[in-house]
């Protein structure tokens, strides 16, 4: 058995970024860059205005001064002389300043009568003034390969100029749920039946993280028909499994698997919920082997499914983020497994509380859909009291 | 002048939520129910084996006794018949267990030879089996009205046997660009023009709340062409504008909505960035105008957009979540306006440090991008020292 750390390094290790493709900037939210994107232009192209008012110079921006408004520049429309002694511009906001301007008066500070405007207080040099290349300039890089791409991130690739993006294919990750006893929602149920919930939570999470979920028919506990999903599933970039990947009586998955050429990493992990883990490749195909359990193949999931698609989709695939949070609850001591308790989350005034739901039963979705978060408890941590600091990963809404 | 509150409030009151639809499990992940989640079956449906090993009756569990093994039920193939005294029957997880039968033996404890098992250590009552019913009854509520669906609700309500939700439909949210000075990104930007940024920056976000964006043609500054892209919006649940809604000469939203019916709520608002917010109605579409400063734009969308779409889309549409952090550095009294500052984030042993920028232009998208989090600070918050707490609103990734 290995460590949930060293079980994550391992499959991260093994995952290869997927190539690149050119999409639409309309299509870019959530993609990951896969070149750095450069500012096209320079922003502001020019010295333009924050504010509605006027351009003049500074020397001129006396409280009581006068001076002759000459024109007249609405953004997108420069005015095409320059600004003299005793001469405005009215300007707005995004106006270019004119050639000789080098100050903005707001409109709410002068009086204008017959074209002249009266100050109502002295301007200062460069105020109201965006200055050409503030924001970016030309050829500046914006935005670094391996950036998931936010709204925000859309926004200034707009503003550089860039109608196309480069960024990493979506990932393709087949889903094979196995086993005699489960069938599709909606199925009729078989006696001793389940209903799968494995796959179709898999491929929310997957198509979450910006993957391309492949929901492949349910194989039976027969080797030829896991080894048959498993071939349906190349040309995928990773291929997941739930069920069976124990060594029991009738745990198929890998023998299955080896009799299609799969080379095992690991099966087995130190933690609770999710034990029997599984991870190998058949030939270009990395294949990642969850427990049936839904709580446990969700927190695995969790755990090692999303920093592998993380890693394909051209992040590092960092170990998930912890956060502190304290006690809602007592719990007892640790065993010798890395230990994942859901439990419900509120804010209060110390920030996170936690509290561990008291049936920890990993058959149970009802609760797992319930919980905020889990609490990870390390190897042979001691009992704990209600109070005390520890260590949650928050879970999506 | 009304208060960011109030803004929000007004807002989200106008919104009607989407009427429900009907849509397949596979494509719940992010939507919303219309209407509660019943489960179909009772999970598990019988008492069932957590484990792989050996139903059996409890008064036989004693270390050392020998058991005849009847017969073997994987999961989804029960045991015809029932476990009689002196008798046990293999099972593995999710195997259904036996008539008769009261307790299960891990397969570790004991050790099979011909057909009978002798065992390592007693057994008790009740052990490893899971309840019928432990996670839901036939008929339960599972998840609300109202709850947009995580990957673990959809695997609830598979495991319900749920092949359909019934989710309110996507809000259509129209994105109308103003302004003569603004072009699509990688065409030519005539002299003294920009790159509009805001529209696909907010159809992003629009997108990642669950809501489908319709960029519609940019619109110059001209009435006409204002009014008709307004007219292109109906049959949409929101029209959102940008530039052109405050009262300056070239402002002209507000007159040219006014020529189609508009009836204006507010369309000022006491904050910055983002002062000149308009908010109403043409006949049924609400109507948004936003800031055409690409920063403003994002900032009020954060605050008022987003609400409104959430209810839209059946939620609440509260107001943002704030989280306490401590300033990395000073921050300047706070003048009338509420204020939302863009700083950069990072996580130390006290929690979130928030540093503002200090360049706090609303042009600059470049910062806004690189921004962790706004912070909120309230009208005439005093001068603030470097490790003082704040509020602060964190920005997606």
């Amino acid at each position: 058995m290995i460590s949930v750390d060293a079980a994550r390094a391992r499959i991260v290790a093994a995952m290869h970024p997927t190539r690149a493709e050119s999409i639409s900037l309309a299509q870019g939210w959530g993609r990951v860059l896969a070149a750095p994107l450069l500012a096209r232009l320079t922003q502001p192209p020019a010295d333009i205005s924050a504010m509605d008012g006027y351009a003049l110079r500074a020397a001129d921006g006396v409280a009581g001064a006068k001076l002759r408004v000459v024109g007249v520049a609405p953004a997108g429309h420069p005015f095409a002389g320059a600004v003299a002694p005793g001469e405005a511009v009215r300007l707005f906001t995004g106006s270019f300043v004119p050639p000789g301007a080098d100050t903005v008066l707001m409109q709410e500070n002068a009086t204008a009568v017959d074209g002249v405007i009266t100050l109502h207080e002295a301007a200062r040099r460069g105020r109201h003034i965006r200055p050409m290349g503030q924001d970016f300039a030309a050829g500046d890089v914006l935005l670094g390969a391996g950036q998931r791409l936010s709204a925000r991130d859309i926004g200034l690739a707009a503003a550089a100029n860039q109608p196309w993006l480069h960024v990493h294919r979506r990932p393709v990750v087949a889903i094979l749920a196995t086993g005699d006893e489960i069938s599709w929602p909606g199925e009729q149920v078989r006696p001793g039946g389940v209903v799968c919930s494995n796959a179709h939570a898999l491929a929310a999470l997957v198509a979450s993280l910006g993957a391309q979920p492949v929901v492949l028919p349910i194989a039976g506990d027969d080797m030829g028909a896991i080894a048959a999903g498993a071939d349906a599933a190349r040309g995928a970039d990773l291929l997941v499994t739930t069920g069976g990947a124990s060594v029991g009586d009738h745990d198929l998955v890998q023998p299955a698997l080896a009799a299609r050429g799969l080379t095992l990493d690991f099966w087995k992990i130190a933690m609770r919920p999710g034990k029997p883990l599984m991870f190998g490749r058949m030939a270009e195909l990395p294949v990642l082997g969850l427990p049936g359990n839904p709580v446990s193949a969700y927190v695995c999931a969790v755990l090692f499914l999303r920093p592998a698609i993380e890693r394909l989709s051209g992040l590092p695939g960092d170990a998930p983020r912890l956060e502190p949070a304290i006690l809602g609850a007592a719990l007892p001591a640790n065993d010798a497994r890395e230990d994942y308790v859901r439990g419900s989350l509120r804010a209060d005034a110390r920030g996170w509380v936690v509290t561990a739901f008291p049936v920890q039963d990993s058959g149970m979705l009802g609760t797992l859909a319930r919980a905020g978060a889990l609490i990870r408890r390390q190897p042979h941590q001691p009992a704990q009291a209600a109070g005390e600091p520890v260590e949650i990963l928050r879970l999506e809404d």
